[in-house]
């Protein structure tokens, strides 16, 4: 007798079949993405010791986490797959080879306050390229080209990947003598869109300090746009003043020069040095991917360059540089925007095998067949009308109903039913899984991601 | 500074990168069986309620469950598979099409006693079909014919499905008049092949008061062997004194009659009538795979026919049918015992792009040309001697290494060096992309598991 009412927590994404396909068709294009990069997969635990887990402590993060006693152990859930990656290399540090590239698609906790679109389960997909000791700048250059082909093949066209580097900003304030107050400054700076010019000049100003003259500066110097050799052209009026201002120009001119070898076009990639990124451990270039559509959204991938990886639990010097997409967040504002393209194929099977006979065995061979092709098929063996062996098949997406009755098996053919169509051809039983499958090449080739 | 030992939870598998691979290469069989039969991949939450989860409560189990207060909520952490799949079909009933067939790949926990091969995070790797009130016994023969190609395309040879029928089990005892011992019979007799026919006996007489005779007749049953169709007509001896036991003998025997048709040889395939499965809640067929040369190891895959999912979440009935794949252990116990192929491509890329110019542009376009074909590949960035390139390269497994200097890029060539022979080629860049991957082809062309 039912005595609990089934319910999912809030916060917690559980999709229906049809949904659940375009996400793991999405997450299916990030995998090949990355690997093609030359990165490998790596699966670390769910669940770490916390003071392994908590080594760098403190921070926004801490109350969210989910941790635990289990028996005499004190144990959290992880909340991103970076600190579990610092782990991972420090600990295997004599095992790998370096440049060390892996990616990681895995699901991270977070106890936030419930509401719309925030999630408390949640898939990063991470890459990052761990170096032992030194990085080359040339892996900065490289990830643009990544996350470019990562979104061109999931179908968004309208994306810019804009791109700073901290080493120019803390040359920056630096030269401002503002050092000490760089962080606040940053994330001060960081709410510019939201809050306008103004505002953030009176914070800056009130609330920590900065003379009008400096706030003025600031507000000019991010206030520099253009294509991104204009942003650079700009910049070269503050070369000469500062050693870091000019080693982070230095990067930032690197990174641009490849781009056209590494196919990022020009409109999808930005200078912009409103970029600062919240965490503090970037050190050179990072990155914010927006929808041009939809800015409210935020970054939709973000990352960049760190020089000490895993500083916790080792002395090793491990920079690195990486970027990450918050997949579940991404998947439902792509549905909530109404972007995912609803003509793809998300039914569970490309094939309805439906038996016409009492003996069942050529429905099974003729299933059988499909397979060794390649075609997803499923043998309807329910005992239900005709009608509602085709009705599942409409409300399940299947595209094919094959029939098999006793004219087909004796004369060696099978009924293929376009069932969007309702058109119904006969064709030899050897041939079906090829004519099948022509036709499902015909009729599902758009992208994951339509932009209407 | 390091101040924190990095470390992973005992019973937690973290594999490195290689064996990461191989992990990943045989999730990506069971994917695309799982796919080819029909079954849609579904992902529910880790983390539910502790009353949804432990609704059906009791048990071994209870006591292993990672339960914990966060906020006001009891939490906990799922067990298996099953009971998400019964809160999920009790929950979108009306969205959901029957039968209703779904695999899922995903973590579970269970806080087991820490010890060698046994682990308290692991994948399973579950498949079932859901029907809404009724189910066709074809269901149940199908399922031999998943479990046979998933371990064929794996590359295993020497393993058997057993089946049974609980309903012959269960009409036999009723037969002895010992319906209500029937649990601790069937416990008892599963021990048979550890313990021995003498200690069952002793045990079914003393410790559940079984009369000396039933013993023997249940030790005479038990021990009933042969081919399927010897064990099938010796069943028939007991036929028309019991009508579960008629019925489960009819259902007996129409899963083997398809056998040959679903194209499961004989001699993987064995009616067995000492597997009963533990769990209560199998009520038909009961299905019990083990690799014939480490019978050490028990099932590697197990499950069976349900009448009731989620009876406790919802007044339909859904019967169903399902087997499960402990992912983790079976990895553990493969590798264990030396059975992966080791000779496969387990590097993070096909091809390792070696720049021999300054300018870095040809290099990289050529590695974009050859992902474009589908070739993996890593342009190799650091500032390093010639052969600490080549060094990484062979210790990541990278099987090509391609090279691109002055003369290469003004003859439009590339030179190829496979690095398990030294063998180098020039060969014109276009077509570059081809000729890895046919070498590829040629080169890795085993299954994930050898039985050497």
């Amino acid at each position: 007798m039912a005595n609990v009412t089934p319910r999912t927590l809030s916060g917690f994404m559980e999709l229906l079949p049809a949904q659940q396909q375009q996400f793991e068709k999405i997450a299916e294009v990030l995998r090949r993405v990355y690997s093609l990069y030359g990165f490998t997969p790596l699966d670390t635990p769910i669940i770490e010791s916390s003071d392994v887990l908590l080594a760098k402590g403190g921070g926004e993060t801490e109350k969210q986490i989910y941790r635990f006693q289990k028996g005499d152990s004190d144990l959290s859930l992880r909340f991103d797959l970076t600190v579990p990656l610092a782990k991972y290399v420090a600990m295997h540090y004599s095992e790998l080879s370096f440049p060390f590239r892996r990616f990681q698609i895995g699901k991270v906790y977070r106890g936030e306050r419930a509401q719309r679109g925030r999630f408390r389960e949640f898939y990063q997909a991470d890459i990052d390229v761990i170096g032992d000791g030194k990085l080359s700048i040339m892996n900065e250059a490289e990830i643009p080209s990544i996350i470019y082909r990562v979104f061109n093949e999931l179908g968004l066209k309208r994306f810019v990947i804009r791109v700073n580097n901290r080493k120019i900003l803390n040359g920056f304030y630096a030269l401002l003598g503002l050092s000490e107050k760089s962080g606040d400054v940053m994330r001060t700076v960081d709410k510019l869109d939201k809050i306008g010019a103004e505002k953030v000049k009176a914070i800056l100003c009130e609330d920590f300090g900065v003379s009008e003259e400096n706030a003025d500066d600031i507000l000019k110097f991010i206030a520099i746009k253009g294509t991104n050799s204009e942003v650079l052209g700009a910049l070269e009026a503050y070369r000469g003043k500062n050693e870091t201002f000019d080693l982070g120009l230095d990067e930032l001119r690197e990174v641009c020069r490849y781009l056209a070898a590494f196919g990022v076009p020009e409109e999808n990639f930005r200078v912009d040095l409103t970029i600062a990124r919240g965490l503090d451990y970037y050190t050179g270039t990072v990155y914010e991917t927006t929808m041009l559509d939809y800015p409210e959204i935020g970054a939709i991938c973000a990352g960049g360059r760190y020089d000490n990886l895993a500083g916790y639990y080792t002395d090793k010097e491990l920079p690195g540089v990486g970027v990450a997409i918050g997949l579940t967040r991404l998947f439902f504002v792509l549905d909530d925007c109404g972007l995912l393209n609803n003509e793809l194929n998300t039914a569970p099977a490309d094939a309805l095998v439906i038996p016409m006979t009492d003996d069942l065995s050529a429905a099974i061979e003729c299933a059988s067949a499909l397979r060794e092709s390649g075609v997803r098929a499923q043998v309807y063996f329910e005992d239900k009308k005709f009608k509602q062996k085709i009705t599942y098949a409409s409300k399940t997406g299947i595209p094919y109903a094959v029939f098999l009755g006793e004219d087909e098996i004796k004369s060696g053919t099978v009924a293929v039913k376009d069932l969007s169509t309702g058109r119904q051809e006969t064709v030899p039983a050897g041939s079906a899984a090829e004519y099948i499958k022509a036709k499902l090449g015909e009729r599902f080739t758009g992208s994951i991601i339509t932009e209407g």
